[in-house]
């Protein structure tokens, strides 16, 4: 830290992604990063041409991939923001809707960026608990104190919300935004999408880093009724208006055009977890039910301990420190190769552990 | 604008970027984009390879291409934070380095988007106006009552400040931070990137969307001592870690190693300088000497019936609505054929205006 940094930052603790390790080759299950390459079609959109039109900026308004949304969603380009991820879409409604008089709510256990982006734009935060079970109750938003924002599913449990908790939400706070974080919806659980014509205060945002399989690329997207578009648009022009680069818009139309190739990378994905989560319990792992692409588990030996023994093995999962948590690890769902990997290092792990 | 945008967000005016027409195909003279593709080697870095592990995140800490920045510039890599282009980097210095009890101090006529970063974070400015030839009075910074965001060369003018200047405003400021923000310094002034390791208040902003032609990638990256960089990174891990994406990063790395595509682009555009700055002048226009990859002249018609005339024959420059410099356009350099089409259809308009 420099003695010029603003005062309000002091003691800012950034946000720490999962390890992005350099110098060896992991098997990566700590980023929730598909297993599987983009599209085919990813491939011929970011062509020769393209690429030699570098030179010219990117459409700020990214209207052709905005349009490709909007028809997926049965919206209109004006319920669409595109985003450099959906980390700066959270960013955006954070600095938007949030102030010293609209605390921005969350459950303890969630997305840890949330708390990052409360601190950086200097709101008050309330922090819900999860119940006993890790599981966000609806009733306890009835309202909120301020703008909410929930994982849907859940980060890192993968416990979800039905579409009508949402609504119950929704309607019980009627004076505030409710943001729903949807980066992992795709994996099983329902879109609150299907509601931004009913609800003004609702804003969903999604990504394409996940069942799109375009982590490198970064396109994130948020849906919402017009007005909040306008204010987030706002937020966008104000801060970084070609904030989405020419490729990555490329690669965007192309993946959203093959539905076919979405769905079965998908499926894939949502078999691994039902072959993982069945494998672990064998095991003697307490595994929450996941609709997300990791599942939350809770192995026979400490978190930790599991944690850093499958590093030594070659394999990066997620290890959080937080006291209600750090049993856990969370694990990235990949190929059934790639859990049968996780699963012979456990047991390898296990019998070392006596 | 919604009922739920926070109210310090009230009348606040987003920057206009130059426009990016949708409908019809302009000669684009109006956002300082370089005529040139990306150096070849962009080409085979953009590989299928690379284009197939989109499903992997970046490097949050760009690691490759922060070792060529510091290299080219005899630098640390600790000296470098790379960006989603140089508004991003410019957003975190305004985020970073102002409050309430420093200000932002930038000239009256300067890039427009300095204003609006100072209102999205809710910084007072200190607007400090350009001398009568608009030049930037290095004087009337030392000291300056807070941080100071200097173009160098400076938009719209082109005109620049020479190194002792800046040095000059950099001692007589020890307690603020200087940005000094150089997009547009390698078409020939002097980068103040060889003062960083003599002064720990100097953070140098540059882009590679306009000498690197790669405008469509959105790369910039900030110099500065370690500990200023710090205070970035912390912003960028606060706000958006992955920023960057893997095919722009591919880009940048293959971009900086052509050392001599980049100097031929670079003299190309700066002879296609003298050639429309000496036509125009023989054509009655006053021009600025700039050493940017546009220039700023006065027609001898009003600045926006110039401006209009060129949009009805196809050719888009940039006209600005502020009072000192309404009777300016702002033309971005491009090939001597461009400059030829800009000659022609100015020759129409000054025969229609009789």
């Amino acid at each position: 830290m420099s003695r010029y940094l603003s005062c309000r930052f002091w003691g800012l603790e950034p946000y720490v992604p999962g390890e992005q390790p350099y110098n060896r080759t992991y098997l990566k299950l700590n980023t929730n990063e598909s297993p599987y390459p983009p599209a085919p079609g990813v491939l011929s959109s970011i062509s020769r041409a393209e690429i030699q039109r570098l030179n010219l900026y990117p459409d700020p308004d990214t209207r052709v991939v905005s349009e490709l949304i909007a028809a997926h969603f049965n919206l209109d380009p004006h319920n669409v923001l595109l985003g450099n991820g959906s980390d700066e879409l959270l960013s955006f409604c954070f600095q938007a809707f949030c102030d010293a008089e609209h605390a921005a709510c969350f459950p303890d256990i969630s997305y840890g960026f949330y708390p990052v982006f409360a601190r950086i734009f200097c709101v008050p935060v309330q922090i819900i608990p999860l119940n006993a079970d890790f599981q966000i109750h609806a009733v306890d938003y009835c309202p909120a104190g301020g703008t909410i924002f929930i994982a849907n599913p859940n980060a890192p449990t993968g416990l979800t919300l039905s579409l009508h908790e949402i609504e119950i939400i929704l309607k019980a706070n009627p004076d505030h935004v409710v943001v729903v974080d949807e980066a992992y919806v795709d994996f099983g659980a329902e879109s609150a999408s299907k509601l931004i014509l009913s609800f003004n205060n609702l804003v969903v945002i999604q990504t394409m880093s996940k069942s799109r399989n375009l982590a490198g690329a970064r396109i994130g997207f948020a849906l919402a009724d017009q007005e909040l578009i306008t204010d987030l648009r706002t937020m966008k022009y104000s801060f970084n208006p070609y904030n989405l680069n020419r490729l990555s818009l490329a690669a965007a139309a192309a993946a959203l055009q093959d539905k076919d190739y979405f769905q079965s990378c998908i499926q894939k994905i949502m078999n691994a977890r039902v072959f993982i989560t069945v494998e672990l319990e064998k095991r003697g792992f307490q595994v929450l039910p996941s609709l997300a692409n990791f599942i939350f588990a809770k192995p026979g030996i400490p978190g930790e301990t599991y944690y850093l023994g499958l590093k030594e093995k070659g394999i990066l999962v997620r290890h959080f420190q937080q006291n209600r948590i750090r049993d856990y690890v969370r694990i990235t769902v990949g190929t059934i190769d790639q859990m049968q990997m996780l699963l012979d290092a456990t047991d390898q792990l296990l019998k070392e552990a006596g």
